[in-house]
């Protein structure tokens, strides 16, 4: 019997994060793969070994028994433990350990259509679809709200599993909110939290939509709410948009021939054209939705960020049984902090918990808590104050710029509101040489196909004129001027 | 034309947080109600209400429009605007601030079936699951960690959308620590961070399971999984259990019966009877798996809490290309935090990001670079290594309260690892006491049913030993006790 193990000793080590029992595995497999012990080879018996190497006999069985799962060595009953004569496939190969998990998969799985993500390694400037510039969020502040939430959540024993539809204390501080700021008649238990309105948008899908169900959504919106819609079993339609918003009258023709479920909107600033949803059209909607008993999905995703005038009120505030209200945290504070949430009948809310809860149970406790502190304390109130003022500059200024590079190619108006300008242009061939040529200019903005809920419709460009600074935009801007015009 | 408009000045206040334009429609509603404006009067023009006031036009004619659309208003044209003679349904009521969301919803949506969470009111001693105690984290450091990672991630302006996969700080942390505590062999596209390992089942259902598809679970299982799956459209068949683990002769039965896609398993520590999964039925197991090209979702939702020897490998650190491998920070940190993680061949992980985009887009940046500094620093192994000594200290007591309250009563093993004990009973009328009595002596438990992936099949109670002090443990299970033989 070989006895190899005082050799491997000094491998061993009882201070080593990897347990010693895996130690052990990794020293007999590597014996294996240098030769030192071969198949057929009876292994020291347990408590030989465990002798040998000063440790408890237990782990020298467990380290076995797993060898044995691995096909490394095999059991004799009594007689003992053998080195496997049926070695596992990779114990012939270069005498490393093996990186299996980079290989391909040996089930079955629906593979990802195309790829998931874009990110840039190299990131060039970007022109997003209407980011707040999270460089100026008050960091100090939001560590100091962190503190004390989680001093708070400790003393009260809060930090383990919770409620479902989020901390109490921030459900509190947006009723409030919402109430005074938007006109939004809301009890605790119309609201519950998500991670960011992506997640509203996906529970409102789960619980509205059946297979077979039609969602209407405007011919230019937010496509990951199609995806997710379609995800659920819909046929996603898209209705004709104008410059007043959706086409209620198309709209009424639509909901007469398709059992429509829900009508996806944006109507505060249309994504991505930034238009408003007139009032008169409200009152069509809203009457359709009572004829039809469909529910008018009302994404409010920057609500605050209104330049001209007062904003208009939001469709829940004075429908709430007709719609299911989808609001954002992420333009309010920052999108990785992933707060969102849906205001809608409580019923309707008890349906999306039970989805919720088999998708992440609930939220991030610290977090919500430290933004509940942020409203409350008028925090984010006094942010959302100054960052009006700076973007509203930063919008005069990339409208000059847009002028100055774009005045020739394509049309566009000062938005009311919203943190991006919507540029249409005439000739197709301009938004051709847009998308291929940018990465080569140092420049990123969304395609200009990505708007479209189905392809081959408008094509546009969404610009941010709120993330980049007046010098960071005027960059961005000649850098997509020169991929516009570049062949 | 009555120029009421004077009397409400008061009400309007420039400086509230309630948009001027909405406090103005408020302001005509409620002299509507009070009967000072009546159906068919004459509304000023906007410009002389609007002078009247001392605001902008604008915020006349955009309080008008809503109130158009709201159904208060009516325009006549040139000739002005009145006071809607049908008006809305509310406008008799009390002359209070309708709340009109807490109503029911005017659309169709799938109704919750059944209370969809329960939360106590009055907070009783819980005998959870198997949580960690959540009151000895240590949080002067977590807060620490939180003020350290928003800093280099402001520097870095990393706080804006990010890589949906996770951030590249925490994965990088995790990739290592996977090697070195359990033996994966990870590379980066291997991983994907998630909101805790609901979300990493959820994921994998909706890449592995098409409707029709067939997933295996132990009779008795962690039942959120399994809804998971069937909304998925899987049909979930149980497959028997004993105290080695799965049964493989019923799971390669039922693989030739069925089209297996998944089986769903807790190798490590069985959720919820805290027994492992013998080596020589794991290897059967990665036979099956490889012979039926399904998937073994493999759910190592406690690894570190392993009291007796050490703990075995996972099934993935030797078979990968079979296993989706699904981990979790709840019980190393903190079940608030939702932080897990998933490990698969990096086309099944492009698949889930594909899938996860819909749900949340990316987890919580500022949380999830803190927890890699508590990594990095060696804090979460200092934590556990402490934890571990307490958890065993509070399983030796609850073992010896377990004998004096249920010696008689039920049958329990002391858990080799794991942070709770599973008790059986052979008189079912005892579990129906324990379930019907529990909330009158103030002690809470999950529902002996709750465990059955059919209904109708084995029950038990499983009762975490690490959340609560011995003292509490001990009046827990006392209240349990009286519960149990309580009438």
């Amino acid at each position: 019997m070989l006895r190899p193990w005082k050799i491997q000793l000094e491998s061993i080590d009882s201070k080593s994060d990897t347990p010693l029992y895996m130690q052990i595995v990794h020293a007999v497999i590597h014996e294996i793969r240098r030769g030192r012990l071969s198949p057929g080879d009876f292994m020291p018996s347990s408590r030989e070994l465990a002798e040998s190497l000063g440790v408890n006999r237990k782990t020298i069985v467990l380290a076995y028994e797993d060898l044995i799962a691995q096909g490394w060595l095999a059991s004799r009953g009594t007689r003992g433990t053998i080195v496997s004569t049926d070695l596992p496939e990779q114990s012939l190969e270069a005498p490393k350990a093996p990186e299996p998990t980079a290989g391909q998969a040996g089930f079955h799985f629906r593979a990802a259509p195309g790829v998931p993500f874009a990110l840039s390694a190299s990131s060039p400037l970007v022109l997003d679809e209407g980011s707040p510039d999270c460089r100026l969020f008050p960091y100090d502040v939001l560590i100091r709200a962190y503190r004390s939430a989680i001093l708070r959540a400790k003393r009260a024993n809060r930090l383990k599993y919770g409620d479902p539809r989020g901390s109490a204390i921030l459900r509190e501080s947006l009723v409030g909110m919402l109430k005074s700021q938007r006109g939004l008649a809301l009890r605790d238990e119309n609201l519950c939290i998500t991670r960011g309105s992506q997640m509203g948008v996906f529970l409102a899908s789960r619980v509205l939509v059946e297979p077979g169900d039609t969602v209407l959504m405007e011919t230019l919106s937010y496509t990951p709410a199609a995806q997710a819609f379609r995800a659920a079993g819909a046929t996603v339609i898209p209705v004709r948009l104008d410059r007043d918003g959706i086409d209620v009258a198309e709209l009424e023709r639509l909901c007469g021939e398709h059992r429509v479920r829900a009508v996806f909107l944006t109507p505060h600033h249309q994504f991505p054209t930034t238009v408003a949803l007139r009032p008169e059209r409200r009152l069509r909607l809203i009457e359709l939705a009572r004829r039809f008993s469909f529910a008018i999905i009302e994404d409010d995703y920057d609500h605050e960020y209104h330049f001209e005038g007062q904003p208009l009120l939001p469709i829940a505030s004075y429908c709430p049984e007709q719609t299911v209200y989808i609001g954002s945290l992420s333009k309010l504070t920052l999108p990785s902090l992933r707060l969102g949430y849906i205001a809608a009948p409580p019923k309707v809310i008890d349906a999306m918990v039970h989805e919720l809860m088999l998708l992440d149970r609930q939220g991030n406790t610290p977090t919500e808590e430290a933004v509940a502190e942020l409203i409350e304390l008028g925090e984010l109130r006094r942010h959302v104050r100054k960052m009006k003022q700076t973007y509203t500059d930063r919008r005069a200024a990339f409208i000059d710029g847009l002028q100055r590079n774009f005045g020739d190619l394509a049309e566009f108006d000062v938005p009311d509101g919203g943190l991006a300008v919507w540029l249409r242009f005439a000739d197709t061939a301009i938004l051709d040489r847009i998308d291929r040529n940018q990465a080569r200019h140092g420049v990123r903005t969304a395609q200009s196909t990505s708007f479209a809920v189905s392809p081959a419709t408008e094509r546009g460009i969404r610009a941010g004129f709120a993330s980049l600074n007046e010098a960071e935009a005027a960059d961005a801007l000649m850098r997509l001027r020169k991929a516009a015009v570049d062949k």
